[in-house]
């Protein structure tokens, strides 16, 4: 049977407009794949030397080694290690650029704020920086220097951002294995070398460096970037605003943000503002910022920019007819935008240096020239509003009202409405008594494999109805808000007794008149450090090992090497880790086994593969309540 | 037809042994993986994220573009810059661990020596150190900290070893292509992000960020390593010693270091001489270390240790029934060789942490702990020699004479013998003359697909006949010193008349009877640098372009990533660029167009692909005589 291609009416309804305009999309693509190469996704395809490229016969009648002599195992887990490092090194690179950013900001060469002093602060001392007689510049620059000298650290001594943030019980854990990661550019490097020809073969080995760069990526790309844009741009507070491709407007120069770094996206925002009146005099109404990824995940949680839409959907957005521009930074970037633009009058504009799609425009993005980029890229959006075509324009009649803005920050502010001396308190007395029968963070993607936002959907839908409390991030967060289940009348919808009474106790306490949603939008991707910290404060206010919670995560519909990073990053913090699509590990059944069972023995977490949803709800309810079960709560 | 398996007689004889001794070989594996997937091959199948496999149609009847809309051109381009980066990034930690290596020394806390003072103070002047009242530990401690300051820059100037060693004529070209890199680390981790899903789409910034990793492994990979080796090891000299297998001897414990760092080598050959006494003890006649790859080169090049056999060989080395032991350090370690040991005495011994291979033993190898582990390996193998089953001894008679040892500095060494005050003069008058037509170095390894060493031997002696003289290293070398390439014999039966007087006047000034042999051993794969500082003092001392030069190189059987790497390299330089063994890159024309004409017009040099060595001597000897014709050189 084939599967439907989204649950997103907006999308339903363009894909035949798509077709009509003559668009191809990520599903006719996907489409002309099939049948899609069995070696490669089982993982036992190797082509990491020219001999190759080698395959193991899945059906034991053919080759059961590379040429090399490598076994299924061993290439399954060097493919393995090299797509984690992958997803890794783009996190690092993109925490990098902030703190960059930052540096920049407190040496007052570029026009940056630094817009949370008291984040600064607390990151500081947790440093160990004496923070007295400074101001927010040097402070900055304190931590700026942190930063940096972990990427120079040449000696054995772990990574202090790692050290400052994970949990305590989790540091000796991973002190134990030998994978504490020293510095996540040499770690980078490293593990770039031993996926190289004849270097590791030993799947063990290799899992646990795999392991290692979930490190890397948690704590030097995640955790350190949030931490940088926080500082740079503030901590979010909630926010209401809605989502999906409903939110463009006819009469509006519509410009659309995608991407990932908010240091583009922030200037957008604010220029789009300050050039209204050149909008209006082009005859549009004003300018309607909409993010798409996670460039609009950042500037919703700041700014209450509402969504465009999620990863699938990027190229409808265009066949709407009216995106005027789409500017792009960095990452999930579909090479097709300048193509699909072509058919309409929207700008494609890229903006980085390691990111050119041919056929689109690209105006270099730099921190020092970056209100000029901005407003260049808003001037060419309002040129453009100009070239449209109203006969080509349909917006689908589809949004969804959504609060967004969950920092831990924001979580714990609204706690402390309820208990101000120790504001987790009433958030763990209902993880104890049950009304909140445990925490899943689901993230990531959407995959073209699987149709659009439905696992996100059902398996959430299942997981409130059982009152788990469900925080987002990513495209798993845009699916969610499409869905309705970002808003309060999601809680009444869709949430259990327990979960409801919490949750509407907490929507008090912050003084609205409805419960908070069902699922909080704590970020963007690599706002997971968000879910991160709150585990990690749960776990130190019970003092227990984070492995020990009745905490889970999933990545329902995981695409980019960056899930696999995130999702192993969350395995060593002790989590059962959902995937919602299968991996490319199966080519082993030995290393399928290590992965999704023989890890939790060493590690706690293990990664957990189910493709339904409902299954996987249950899978992960069975998880949590055996969790809750060995700390002696009620199940 | 089918081609033969190799050129080496002691592969030919071998080959029937292993087949009796039920021993897989890597022809075997070969065979078994034929036919090898096309799409691969080709460089069109894509597998960065976890929607694919992606396959374009290289017939143009299937899809032409990957899921997300990537075409050819940038799956070809993302994997070559993925696979050129990991290259790279095996050379930096190579080089990286023997900077960790001379800050020991320097302080103390390791047994190991700095023994090249004279290299220690000329390359501190070059990097603008002031060398006067400085010891030689505080040269090596301010040599260091350049090194690592590359290593840790977070600005935008570029890595000071490039800039202190690279032709200054290229270093303009490569700043006005944004090729000149930052910092090593930085620019893999960049590499790795750009190559992720929804990252470049732009072939030519692609190949641009390409040709900025072989940057990155020429200076901070290949020189840095080499470099930092000769100042802990000593400089090569000339050294007389022979090739292949018949180096093993049947009465003697026979030690086989094996990989690419002679961190470990050097030890071993120090203990394998101390423990003589032992070996005898228990009934040998002493201990015989040979080597295979770039540890075999490293230790041959300063020890005068006989190289055992190059890549396509070592399962081989074990079929002889005469190895006790063979120890690996990193790259190019078949997994296989625990397999193939389990059918004989040989025990296999993994010492790195990043490079373990089930069925082995493993002694953990650290600076700190070198002597014991370097005793307890040569005990292995002296453990193992009682075990030998004479039986199953076959040690073929086939070795060679060669010279090697041949660094830049032991070439201007013989050099100055003939004019003192301007050594380089006589070697440039010869060229301007036409007895040296030009020079071609031989780099990298063995390729399955190929019969082993045939390309190397068949071109290098095309050339040498048309007076070309030939640099060789790595696994090139090795099958040019099994071929009696690198020896006076040599030069008499195959080099050119013009070649021959130059290499006889040499041999004179070196104090021997004989000529110098037709091809140069430079030594190991990191030694590459040695190649690329002759062509620089050429290129100075004509103050010319190094692209002008008529000098180029060739990968002949290039298997390795790092092969890939170097080549990259070789073209930054403006060499044009010989592979013997095609590239996964025609599934683009365009991307090959720009890879094998279209990069000469802005960089130089170019790759040349040609799979028959004949026709590749004809391509390359018409290069040569192109560039001389330009300079004004009789051709």
């Amino acid at each position: 049977m084939k599967s439907a291609k989204s649950i997103d009416p907006a999308v339903i309804e363009l894909l035949p407009k798509a077709s009509l305009d003559g668009v191809e999309t990520v599903w006719d693509r996907y489409e002309a794949q099939q049948p899609q190469c069995g070696f490669g996704s089982l993982g036992v395809c190797c082509r990491h030397c020219v001999q190759g490229p080698c395959r193991i016969d899945p059906f034991g009648n053919g080759p059961n080694k590379g040429i090399c002599g490598a076994s299924a195992e061993t290439i399954v887990t060097r493919n393995l290690l090299r797509q984690v490092a992958g997803g890794a090194a783009a996190h690092v690179d993109h925490a990098y650029e902030a703190v960059e950013a930052l540096e920049s900001a407190a040496k007052g060469t570029i026009n940056y704020p630094i817009a949370d002093e008291m984040k600064l602060k607390q990151l500081a001392q947790g440093l160990g920086i004496d923070v007295s007689d400074k101001d927010k510049q040097e402070l900055a620059l304190k931590i700026v220097e942190v930063a940096y000298s972990d990427l120079a650290n040449h000696e054995n001594k772990p990574v202090q951002w790692l050290m400052a943030h994970a949990p305590r019980e989790r540091i000796g854990v991973w002190k134990n294995l030998g994978i504490l990661p020293r510095n996540p550019d040499r770690e980078i490097r490293e593990a770039m070398h031993q996926t190289t020809m004849g270097m590791d073969a030993d799947p063990v080995n290799l899992v646990l460096a795999t392991a290692k760069q979930g490190l890397v990526d948690g704590y030097s790309g995640l955790k350190l970037a949030t931490d940088m844009q926080d500082i740079l741009f503030g901590t979010p507070t909630p926010v209401i605003t809605e989502a999906n491709l409903g939110v463009l407007k006819e009469d509006f120069v519509n410009l659309v943000v995608h991407g990932h770094v908010p240091l583009l996206s922030e200037k957008i925002v604010y220029w789009s503002k300050k050039l209204q009146a050149e909008a209006i005099a082009a005859g549009a109404k004003g300018i309607q910022v909409a993010g798409i990824c996670c460039s609009g995940n950042e500037v919703l949680m700041r700014n209450g920019i509402p969504l465009a839409t999620n990863f699938l959907a990027q190229e409808l957005a265009i066949v709407t007819g009216a995106v005027d521009a789409m500017v792009v930074d960095v990452q999930c970037i579909m090479p097709s935008l300048a193509q699909v633009a072509s058919c309409y009058h929207t700008e494609i504009i890229t903006t980085m240096p390691i990111v050119k799609i041919p056929g689109a425009s690209h105006i270099p993005f730099t921190l020092e020239n970056a209100d000029q980029a901005a407003q260049e890229i808003v001037r060419r959006a309002i040129t453009a509003y100009s070239r449209r075509d109203k006969e080509k324009v349909k917006i689908p009649n589809h949004k969804c009202k959504i609060m967004a803005g969950f920092s831990v920050e924001a979580i714990i502010g609204i706690l402390k409405r309820i208990d101000p001396e120790d504001p987790l308190k009433p958030l763990v007395d209902n993880m104890v008594k049950g009304n909140i029968l445990g925490v899943v963070g689901t993230v990531g993607c959407n995959n073209i494999k699987v149709t659009q936002d439905l696992i996100h959907v059902e398996l959430v839908k299942e997981l409130v109805k059982n009152n788990v409390l469900v925080v987002a991030t990513g495209c798993s967060a845009h699916a969610l808000a499409k869905a309705g289940l970002m808003n309060s009348e999601g809680t009444e919808k869709y949430a259990g007794e327990g979960l409801k009474t919490v949750l509407t106790a907490l929507g008090q306490a912050a003084g609205l008149s409805a419960p908070l949603p069902p699922v909080l939008h704590m970020g963007s991707c690599v706002d997971n450090s968000r879910i991160g910290d709150l585990v990690t404060a749960i776990a130190a206010y019970l003092k227990t090992d984070s492995a020990a919670l009745p905490v889970a995560a999933s990545a329902p519909e995981l695409q980019h090497e960056k899930a696999l990073s995130i999702g192993t990053w969350a395995v060593t913090l002790g989590l059962t880790t959902h995937l919602g699509v299968v991996p490319p590990v199966l080519g082993s059944k030995m290393v399928t086994e290590l992965l999704t069972k023989g890890l939790s023995d060493v590690i706690g977490g293990k990664f957990y593969v189910e493709t339904d949803p409902l299954k996987a709800a249950e899978g992960l309810l069975e998880d949590i309540r055996a969790k809750r079960k060995k700390l002696g709560l009620p199940c």
